[in-house]
């Protein structure tokens, strides 16, 4: 489905661009104000997607009632905490099992309990 | 439970230190090896009363039997969130609705569906 789907591909992007995500969060003392503001803009139109995932499933009857501020900004969380917390992570996953179990973290959440035996597969 | 009172009081610690953690996550590069193998150990040795309610929760049977490496930095990464994007989570939430709803998110992955009435008014 389109929120495993986006979910899987944000992770993706933060691997390949390990080395950007934590020097981010590094260096953003060094930028000035407009210069952090542009990243918060950034981090705001590159989660636009999860957004609209997650209000379409919710207005669809799909998913429950989540608050999407709250969940948009956990999955960038826990997509970038593949990068903060590789020397972690990084030595008990795969890229694949990484991405595997936090979907599964999520949907156990945000999926009604009626339809996760549709999701079996995901959930497991 | 103990399991929220721990969620509780970490992310409480990260509010009173909110400046302290931000700056941890920026000002890593400027410290030798030795000093980020130290904070590395730091987060793991915090993070044990965590890990350690987790691992009797699931073997009493009282929890899912999650991953307990994920879920551990999984919650501390949710909870130095509120650090890390507090422009985006300050402006929406008061720490104790944050607490809440980071409860509420953790508790429907991690309790057995069978549980969660027991638990009504820390899951809605």
């Amino acid at each position: 489905e389109r929120l495993v789907a986006g979910i899987r591909r944000y992770i993706e992007i933060v691997d390949e661009n390990i080395d950007a995500v934590t020097l981010t969060y590094r260096e953003s003392r060094t930028l000035d104000r407009a210069g952090r503001d542009r990243i918060k803009e950034l981090e705001v139109s590159t989660s636009a997607p999860l957004r609209d995932v997650l209000e379409d499933g919710i207005a669809a009857g799909l998913l429950n009632d989540v608050d999407v501020d709250l969940m948009v900004f956990d999955l960038l969380l826990l997509a970038h905490g593949w990068a903060l917390k590789h020397w972690h992570f990084g030595a008990l996953y795969s890229l694949d099992e990484y991405i595997r179990l936090q979907i599964r973290f999520v949907l156990n959440t945000i999926l009604p309990a009626e339809r996760r035996d549709s999701y079996a597969h995901l959930v497991r």
